[in-house]
């Protein structure tokens, strides 16, 4: 773990995240992979690996500690000397990518390298694949036969949505090498079905990890570390960590035990705890997204949202939108970019702006209350700022945003000096509006009229 | 790289790129590097590690290849063997993370062990942080001082943002071992300002790679390929990779030579062959997006663009508003996710949309002209679709999108069918949209009115 050390001006930042040294092995040995992405793509950056993290989080689920995860290019010799130093650390490696049937895929040919193992041709793999093509009205390839050429003894995993089927090879000792397709669906189908329940049985897997994760808006990172520091020190099942991002925060319980259940149940009285004493700004946990948790009090209230932006151009919007069903609830934005069409779209009188400026919580709070009126919605909320890098001066500097709610009870505007490049900035504000949106209504009784 | 070799029912995918066999070293020995980021927390894909893409890249630049990454934990151990197993491989290896001040920071203990060197205190590193602290009124704490120990006879890297110095550590045979922080501005400054220009003088770097990329939009991967498949075999320097996204293929062309000019000489004919070939279909290069050129476009025609949403939710417009300077041009976008918001906001009349439904051309074309009107554009683009995953059916299935577009000739409507899971779509149509309004633009003639 990285100490973040900068400083900023006005006080140290803190840590990234706190973690406590791992518990040890609590319920006897736990198997230890590594995790190997194929692709020179992928380590030039032209290819961004998604692969690795699902891995990861997979093994994970089901109790296996990953020790180093690695990328090497399509290089037969590479590959075969970084997996075989693997498999002397690891119980097992896992490859993602190079399985196709070009002449630089030679995984396969590295895997049986580092093991010294022979080939053969699987003659399921090879119907599989003349089905395939067959109902494409196309003929086989002949390196397309090579795609099913595998490790001798090797476990094969079919593949049901390409024509590469994957493998676990084993060596003499029980350590294994499992190859899976570097296409992302071809791959998640393999692991999840396949290659997991195979690991599950193979180690008799008796532990799993699960995270429980609480998600803040509004408070420090220090002050989280204040509040549960003693919690720290005195747990190491469930571990704690605390991960800040942009405005938000998250704290993370990791508990490991025999089952899913009894990792819970370790977890639950610790987060009860954290609840307590973080209460008020825990917004959600797990998957549960700032937009989504004021989409979904938004529908309990019976109450529906309009949006209205500036500087963030459509992200506001785009976040609510991302959420799947946000339509019973979220009517629709409007991106003002310009300053005719904060008047005309929003009406924004043209002297406010003229007397502000666009910037200003006065216009932020008209664009609310002109998108609630004309999107006829019981809610709005709207960002007005200077996402740069030009455009700032002295008295409304880059990062100079406000943010404005307006609903029932009226309308709050707020002003937010952020930090960070363009894009930056355009994600921070638009964190931070959903963020005093989420405030708002939790704070407001449902159901109450504009006085 | 990996094939894709899944079937989508009409064809088979092509793969995703497509390069050549490293070319050799063409100027003599080209030092090779691999990289290490080191974090518990990336390990678990709590954090992106956005550092190694930077570092390859840095490092690509002055003309040395990366070999290979890789992620482990905080673990003394499992560092110092894995640094210790890519210096046998490697020239040198580049580490970030795990120089800070908590006792889970062991990068440099485990780079130690691994080179069997000893360590001093550096004194210059001392009286920084205390000045630096010092300014902050604060005082020196004895863990801060524990970031000034660094390996015996280390070249020291200062941190002009942080406390953590860096450090390059030399084997007798010359080959390193550098250590930067893990925050990444902090790493960014000290790799660009520091590391490079050192490693340059050590390796006497006389090669560069140049990297160009042409962007292409309406054209396949496979029809790319079978365009320019002769140039693949003649050519290996510039490398020519393409790489295809989304709606999207790459042509990137990487040149190695003495020095940037000679790498630009390189690439040049090769990039006019392929503009000669591929022509019509390229719509910019490099750090071009398709919002960047349509923006362009757009002001060198003098005219203005607005943009109406449904299924997209607002990503269209953030699409625009992330390039910076986009106001002049970009007038501002409706995200009519309601059906009463597109005929509040955009005038769509409702026997339209209870006629043709609101995902349909007809509807497509109302949100652009109402659009256009509202917001008084020239041009304006509308996006209406089924994102998924519900509200799918039999004839209006999930990635059912229509896009418009508006300008001084009249309107289009464009239908599309496009796979993936809702994110997918809404990313999907979203280049889509952009790029059928870049593909007008650069048909029409500017100044044209409507007939």
């Amino acid at each position: 773990m990285e100490a973040s050390s900068s400083y900023d001006g006005h006080a140290f930042q803190h840590r990234h995240q706190r973690v406590l040294p791992a518990p040890g092995r609590l319920l006897g040995a736990v198997p230890s992979a590594e995790i190997v992405a194929v692709g020179t793509e992928l380590l030039l950056g032209q290819l961004v690996d998604t692969n690795t993290a699902f891995i990861a989080q997979a093994l994970a689920g089901i109790g296996m500690d990953v020790h180093g995860t690695h990328t090497v290019g399509d290089n037969r010799e590479r590959i075969a000397e970084l997996v075989g130093g693997a498999l002397e650390r690891a119980d097992g490696v896992i490859t993602s990518g190079g399985l196709g049937p070009t002449v630089d895929d030679v995984t396969k040919e590295a895997v049986c390298d580092a093991l010294g193992a022979g080939t053969r041709v699987d003659g399921e793999a090879i119907e599989a694949m003349e089905a395939l093509f067959a109902s494409a009205g196309r003929e086989l390839r002949e390196n397309n036969r090579k795609q099913a050429i595998l490790p001798h003894g090797a476990t094969v995993l079919k593949n049901a949505h390409g024509t590469a089927p994957g493998f676990v090879a084993w060596r003499a000792d029980g350590k294994f090498v499992a190859c899976v397709p570097g296409v992302p669906f071809e791959m998640k189908a393999m692991v999840a079905g396949q290659l997991l329940p195979l690991l599950e049985r193979h180690f008799h897997l008796r532990e799993t990890i699960v995270t429980h994760t609480l998600h803040t808006f509004g408070i420090a990172e220090s002050e989280i570390d204040h509040r549960i520091a003693d919690l720290f020190e005195q747990s190491d099942n469930p571990k704690i960590a605390v991960l800040a991002h942009r405005f938000t925060c998250d704290v993370k319980l990791n508990g490991k035990a025999q089952n899913r259940e009894e990792a819970q149940a370790l977890i639950a009285p610790m987060a009860d705890e954290i609840r307590a004493r973080l209460g008020a700004v825990i917004y959600g946990s797990d998957s549960e997204t700032l937009a989504f948790v004021v989409l979904q009090l938004m529908r309990e209230r019976g109450e529906r949202l309009g949006v209205a932006e500036s500087c963030t151009g459509g992200l506001v919007s785009a976040e609510l939108t991302a959420v799947a069903g946000a339509s019973d609830v979220f009517v629709g934005g409007v991106v003002a970019y310009d300053n005719d069409t904060k008047t005309r779209v929003l009406g924004v009188p043209p002297k406010r702006i003229a007397e502000f400026g666009a910037v200003s919580g006065e216009v932020a709070s008209d664009m609310a209350q002109g998108a609630r009126t004309n999107l006829g919605s019981d809610w709005a909320v709207s960002v007005t700022g200077v996402a740069g890098p030009s455009g700032g001066t002295s008295e409304k500097p880059v990062g100079l945003v406000y943010a404005a709610i307006v609903g029932p009870y009226g309308v709050t505007a707020h002003r937010l000096q952020l930090s960070g490049e363009r894009a930056q900035v355009q994600q921070r504000a638009t964190i931070h509006a959903l963020g005093l949106l989420w405030r708002r209504l939790r704070a407001e009784p449902k159901g109450a009229r504009e006085t």
